[in-house]
């Protein structure tokens, strides 16, 4: 008698697309081609498609697991490298496009990458590519042979010709426990860090993300992700979509606000996720243009805080909500969700407006949060105490790839690099990154509630709070700041504004004007330049007193 | 360097009702008590006192994954075993209590259970157990010490003292692979038959029916199930109403019509799960008292055929929709779900209706369905032709407990024991089962389908459709049913009735008057008995002419 009496299952993703194409296998998913048109197959089609890929793959004859990337936007191939590349058991490394030159070429490099896979936009990355890393036997173009661009790569083909003659192949022998996507994220240090997501990972991180109280994504609904693919599988939109008997739009290169307002408007789009600008752009172009969106209910925003306004207008002018979501390469990334729980449906609409505007939200079920001060000792959840934001669950990362050692502690938890709080209905606030965090006589000041704070005056575009060497607290914060052009808004001015929001002894003793603010490769804001530049600035001060 | 390098972690049932009392500890689950009033203890609460239970189970000093039984209907305490035994790495044999007493004996010695949980209700059945039974060596009352019931059981202890005193214990070495529930079903013939769910195909289908499509069920929600927690988990409501922030309500004994919309009026039911018989009652005190249920959305309805009648008379005048629902023991038991998919949607109105009224259902991800010929030949999915229905996925059994071999065939398919056609939109509908299908000619005839036209005759009010040894044509049907009291409908009548609306060759030849149908032992009507009385009809009609 066997030890395990139902049926031995694994969680594998190709199975996912198979159920789509024998349950609404005539669903389309419209996707901007390279070539510039949309083409308009359908979850079968996908599906018989990724299978030809995946027999493709495996006449390769490459060992079981093996790395092999994609240089791709969102689209219907990268679509079907997601399900082809893991159906024959490899590993889909989804190289960031927008990353440096040296950190393609580690990531590569590391990952061991046997092929690459890359839409003919990025022609340029992959000639780098071939240049530095010799081991990569076949580029394979994202195109059919009619635009196979004109370069001179290893075993340069067409993706349509890559697939076009070979056999139709399965998951045969695929553990749940086998890797599926290699995906890297950049620290404003040192080399990136590659997360191998598994099959389990997944799936269990699909299932849970399709409840009707996290995405709630079902039967009929049309979902947009404005997330890239290769940023964390684009919040398992690929996988959720199929999964529930939604349609997916894959928009390709065209993320302006006419081509996204159409798409929404013509496809009926339901659910959408993206980053802020994205979609302030298609609320102007709705705006200017009188038109609204009936089909479209929420907008999940990622990946940086959702300015008060933009939530506002779209909940006024075209009743779509915006719901924010948190989470990081390391989380697959669903980390927490701001939709309301059934506690904080019962408080007044004010508050509950304000919780799910000021809060990246709750953790949906498998996730576990924990904040802990430095010591590692667990602190309240009151909302009020900050401390470095842990996480834990079956889509987390426990080992980095390629390194030697966990990064987990020995409970189990990932630390985030967040600085957060949590309230007592367990909505999660985070209030800093651990790295910029600012330490005053002792006490955290939250570099990111200064920032949020200085940008609601109406003359300051965009600033930054620095925690700089401080003679009597240790540290201080120090404000930079650009302001709208012809504005005469002044450093203390700012000064006074934060003064009249927030704690006395948060208010930085200074402000500094500047005309841009430095940004990483991944366009965030330089603290670390910052701190540099203006690393001893209130020892200065200090002196001239 | 590990193998594995996302989170390790196991899905385990008790991490549940952790995630809910965390999450959501204050919501409560309204519970009717053995003793008679209702209690209104919040997850938080159910999990402090599961943890207790689990402390009070393991300082039993049993083996791990030792079987332990309930013999309770729906209420809190019967609630906290399924996190408790679980938690404590035990098994929860959740006995079903209208077993005969040669069938309840048969489980408990097969499942070798060491201590029974019962409500006092059940008394009788535990007396029974523990003069069968030697080797049961603890009886748990279900009550606190002032309702211990006076009986002479080993061990005999009330459930309140037991877990009094007890220290909190967690699921510390719990693998996914374990063994959670373990859930009879009996057929006609033989013993029962022991289907033992894991933890791990516990979560993944809680998981899997916790989506947008399928219950739905979403923070703020309150489910009411009125199928049993001894069959097949009640559809894993007891975990999924806390993995989703949802309330759930245990209404114990109660299941009138009264009671039940009382219930649903005051602590706004919003999904409802039972047979058509309880919420008939509902709906006839509903309509009688004016009253109606604005929370209450959706009924499912599963275990039996939902009455055309009752469906329109809930939307019509409740606006609840009803959702039918199919699944057995063997399927942990969601098999089909009849909500509409994309494609459905897209069809008119009253195809819409006409497909969720007369089919069980579509599957949801996890489930794959085929229908297959005496020869195991797979079959078209179209709408017509009928086969043998089989199942495979992570929640369907492959071996049943205490048995040699699997149950499953070469490719892993479970046989159903049903008769069904799948129709190209991947709804199925069952025509019959596998032992009632009459063979004519050659050509199968649904008894379901001739049972189901025939109570559509005002005056017929329950009707049996057999198969039975045919000179010429092997088999042939014959009706057996009873009228309204009254009524003088005949049988040629009945026969005219059923021409007009069937297949001439399905129409049997004959059909007969009864007074009533024999039931077996779970209440279906006994269509084994039913043969043996009638066997030779046909050939004596032969004989006559």
């Amino acid at each position: 008698m066997s030890d395990y009496l139902m049926q031995d299952i694994q969680l594998r993703i190709p199975d996912i697309l198979r159920y789509a194409a024998e349950q609404h296998g005539d669903l389309t998913m419209p996707s901007l081609d390279e070539e510039g048109s949309w083409n308009r197959d359908t979850y079968k089609t996908a599906q018989q498609r990724a299978r030809r890929l995946a027999g493709a793959i495996s006449s390769l004859g490459l060992a079981h697991q093996s790395r092999i990337a994609s240089l791709a936007l969102n689209t219907r191939r990268h679509m079907e490298l997601y399900y082809g590349v893991t159906g024959a058991g490899h590993i889909l490394h989804t190289i960031n496009p927008r990353f440096s030159a040296e950190q393609i070429r580690f990531t590569v490099e590391q990952a061991d990458d046997a092929v690459i896979f890359f839409d003919p936009a990025f022609s340029q990355q992959a000639e780098a590519i071939a240049n530095a890393c010799p081991s990569v036997r076949l580029f394979v173009a994202l195109c059919p042979a009619d635009h196979l661009p004109d370069l001179k790569l290893p075993g340069l083909t067409d993706y349509e010709s890559f697939i076009a003659a070979a056999p139709a192949d399965g998951p045969s022998a695929l553990s749940e426990r086998d890797g599926a996507f290699l995906c890297y994220t950049s620290g404003t240090t040192g080399n990136p860090k590659g997360v191998l997501y598994s099959h389990r990972s997944c799936m269990i991180h699909a299932l849970a993300a399709s409840a009707t109280g996290n995405f709630g994504v079902g039967p009929g609904d049309v979902v947009l992700p404005c997330a890239s693919m290769y940023h964390a599988t684009a919040w398992a939109l690929p996988m959720v979509a199929p999964m529930n008997g939604a349609r997916i739009v894959l928009p390709g290169s065209k993320l302006d606000g006419e081509t996204l307002l159409d798409l929404c408007a013509n496809e009926g789009v339901t659910h959408a996720w993206g980053v802020p600008t994205i979609w302030k752009a298609v609320l102007d172009a709705a705006l200017q243009s009188d038109r609204n969106l009936p089909d479209l209910r929420r907008i999940f925003i990622g990946g940086s805080a959702v300015p008060q306004q933009l939530k506002r207008d779209f909940e006024d002018h075209l009743n779509v909500e915006i719901v924010q979501i948190w989470g990081m390469t390391e989380t697959s990334p669903l980390g927490v969700i701001a939709t309301p729980s059934a506690a904080l449906k019962r408080e007044a609409k004010h508050t509950q407006d304000e919780i799910l505007h000021a809060k990246q939200g709750r953790v949906p079920y498998g996730i576990e949060l924990s904040i802990v001060d430095e010591g590692g000792k667990a602190l309240p959840h009151d909302g009020a105490t900050s401390g470095r934001l842990m996480v834990r669950g079956p889509w987390v990362v426990n080992q980095y790839f390629g390194h030697d050692a966990p990064v987990t502690d020995t409970h189990g938890w990932f630390d985030t690099g967040d600085v957060a709080t949590v309230d007592p209905l367990g909505y999660m606030q985070i209030t800093d990154r651990t790295k910029d965090i600012i330490k005053s006589g002792g006490e955290w000041i939250s570099s990111i509630e200064l920032e949020n704070t200085a940008v609601e005056h109406p003359d300051i575009t965009s600033a930054a709070a620095i925690g700089l060497p401080h003679p009597k607290w240790d540290e201080r914060p120090l404000l930079v700041f650009s302001k709208r052009s012809g504005s005469a808004v002044s450093a203390t001015e700012a000064l006074t504004f934060l003064s009249s929001r927030l704690p006395k002894w948060w208010v930085p003793e200074d402000a500094i004007i500047t005309n841009e603010l430095p940004l990483t490769a991944t366009g965030k804001v330089d603290k670390k330049r910052l701190r540099q530049i203006h690393a001893d600035h209130y020892q200065k001060l200090e002196k001239q007193d």
